[in-house]
């Protein structure tokens, strides 16, 4: 087995077993045929669906894991019992270096856990964040925003750093030379929101460098336009809103479809508007944005959605072997670092409890 | 001047000015001849818009105000300076009882200042909140979710008031015998989420009676389903995913018009798609949804969205006249008090702070 991008596969995690998994991973290989896979979980399964992939078996080495986690498994839970279960067993294979980055598609509370204990937090993180990205009117496609639900709350120090880690983010992921942050709240004037935020947008502002542009506060419908290109907030907030956004997309797939079944007439023009609406249905697709990625530990570490079928899961793929390809934690980490020893930087003021 | 319902409109709030108010309140009145207004603004201007819609000009009866309450205004000073104002002598008509209902499509936190000012909290009700009604697969097309955005943070005990109240509120509005209540949280599993959302949780949990079901945790996604009927949070991740929401909406509405610009094919579609995607927008269409209500002060009170147009007002005119003819405050402040009185609600642990 060779290649210059091996990534390491929980493959008995999510709510649809390994067979989704392959397919994903397999349509990657087709197109990067430098990535490699170590693929962790149950060998006999996994040996009788790789005979039917023999292109795909040729790129992998699979590793006997016989635990699975449940997607219901509380962390605490999966932390204490879990040590034989393939989650752990892809991360611990990022951990001794034998792979770039850790992929699964299992109980995102039970990977993080793994994931802080095995791979440990990165120096200068209080806490990990997961950054996702969001369907937008920028020239990309799509905007940066984090935390998704990686923790709870957060307070103006965690936020600071979700700002500097999603904007080297932002960087990687879509070239944008210097991001633009956004700090989302309940309206753009100063003064709005909770004293938390108030007090985050002085230390984000006093942190702009180089590296990025600190717009002030955001909104709502921002997410969806070109106001910023990163969008940070607590992972309470951000899980809640990413959720809320993915039911208002569904509910009008369900109408538009609804409304094309109405009639003949309707159906006669759904015909005409077939590719119209599939060419809608690829800028907005869910599944292509998939992949909530772990910022702030020592490794690279991408969720992919639970509900994600193949195309979700290659999208997944591809953004974990760019991670890897540029080692991403060591950037974060540095340009943390930089920030900390800048004496007039309010991280100066606050230390004590960090991570270094 | 007759009628059963006088409702009380500041006809100087908002963004566009006094027309598609004026349009919004002629469109109710043919529907609803039993509608009175009391308008409050620049004489002037409003006797010259009058003058064209005779119709209109019987129903209602003008009070000149000569102030107006800018968007940009912070409360406390719109508090301070702006008792001559069109918003202000819409809701002093309210209190003193010759409407019973006012609507503003104004600055919405001046206008809650000035609700909370002059028409005090209702009893047991230690915060007002901001209802909206939001697009669902629900029978009768959409759920209640609050508060939007009248406070910033909720403590446990605020979001067991939003609970009742909101319960009322899709009871009057949708005719729901014992609407459904959800808490927003990040997960539905029990121990998921903030310290604050599991304590409400329980708060609301014992408050339980004949009027609402607590169905427990709910996520975004359930926002447009039919899991709850009533969906409780505080106002600060209320106001951002609602924006949120819309921001998706509307991102959606303008893919899908430059997929069917695309080719001639396409646009040839959309021509026989017409019918379809108007019925689809007629269904999503958030201005049908207009109005958030406030709710938790002696007096009915509506907020029209800023951006809406006649649509958008004659349905929080609508809503509002609803609201007027079942005296609704009185309702919700019995049902508070009946939750004080029983000794075993959790209510009763935490007296001292009480609004009574």
């Amino acid at each position: 087995m060779s290649g210059s991008t091996v990534i390491s596969i929980d493959a008995m995690g999510g709510d649809r077993g390994p067979g989704p998994i392959l397919t994903g991973m397999s349509h990657l290989v087709s197109q990067n045929p430098d990535i490699r896979f170590i693929v962790h979980g149950d060998d006999a399964k996994l040996a009788e669906l790789l005979r039917k992939r023999p292109d795909l078996a040729a790129k992998c080495e699979v590793r006997h894991a016989p635990g699975v986690v449940l997607m219901s498994e509380k962390p605490s839970r999966a932390i204490r019992d879990g040590r034989d279960s393939s989650m752990w067993k892809a991360l611990e294979t990022v951990a001794s270096g034998d792979a770039k980055v850790a992929i699964s598609s299992g109980n995102t509370g039970a990977l993080m856990a793994m994931a802080i204990l095995i791979l440990r937090k990165s120096p200068g993180i209080d806490r990990p964040a997961i950054a996702v990205t969001w369907p937008s009117r920028a020239k990309h496609g799509y905007n940066t925003v984090l935390d998704m639900g990686a923790d709870v709350r957060a307070d103006p120090r965690n936020l600071l750093q979700y700002a500097v880690m999603g904007a080297e983010y932002a960087h990687l992921n879509f070239g944008i030379p210097r991001p633009r942050v956004g700090l989302l709240n309940m309206g753009t004037e100063p003064g709005k929101g909770p004293q938390e935020i108030q007090e985050a947008a002085k230390l984000i502002e006093a942190a702009e460098s180089e590296r990025f542009e600190f717009v002030g506060f955001v909104e709502g419908t921002d997410l969806s336009k070109t106001t910023a290109d990163v969008f940070v907030t607590d992972g309470f907030t951000g899980n809640v809103t990413l959720k809320a956004a993915e039911g208002t997309a569904l509910f009008i797939r369900d109408a538009l479809r609804d409304a094309f079944r109405h009639s003949f007439w309707s159906r006669f023009g759904a015909l005409f508007a077939l590719t119209s609406l599939s060419r809608m249905r690829q800028r907005i697709d869910p599944r292509r944005a998939n992949g909530g990625v772990f910022l702030g530990l020592n490794g690279a570490v991408v969720k992919s959605h639970g509900g994600a079928d193949a195309v979700g899961f290659a999208s997944a793929v591809e953004l974990a072997a760019k991670m890897a390809e540029t080692d991403f934690p060591r950037r974060v980490a540095a340009q943390l670092a930089k920030l900390d020893a800048d004496g007039d930087t309010p991280l100066e003021n606050k230390a004590g409890e960090r991570g270094e």
